[in-house]
């Protein structure tokens, strides 16, 4: 079932926010990527465990960890 | 031989820069990585094939080409 993970991401521009988006975009199984620079935080809706996203937004070569569910 | 690789590569700010020289940074046999954002270039230089070092730097998920050696 999927649920919703929470990310804090080092993003600095809307550049980074768009790499998240890109990176899980390509994941198959990955139903939701909501990212905020503000907030410093990426919201993903997905069935897959969150290690595997977690490494998945670590290719990006930003600093990231996950927080939660929410 | 090492040879200096250009790349074009969308960055944004030098938080995208700070991205493009960590990923490239984990790879054996790279010896140095110079970002520019106002030219949106990377210079690599490395004696590993060149699609090597575009498929790196495309796991950021920024879009990025080769130019050629310098």
């Amino acid at each position: 079932m999927a649920q919703v993970h929470e990310f804090k991401m080092e993003m600095t521009c809307e550049g980074c926010a768009g790499a998240a988006q890109r990176v899980l975009g390509k994941l198959e199984g990955v139903e939701k990527v909501e990212t905020s620079v503000e907030k410093q935080q990426v919201l993903v809706t997905s069935a897959l465990p969150k290690d595997t996203l977690l490494e998945t937004l670590q290719k990006t070569g930003k600093t990231c960890s996950y927080v939660g569910t929410q």
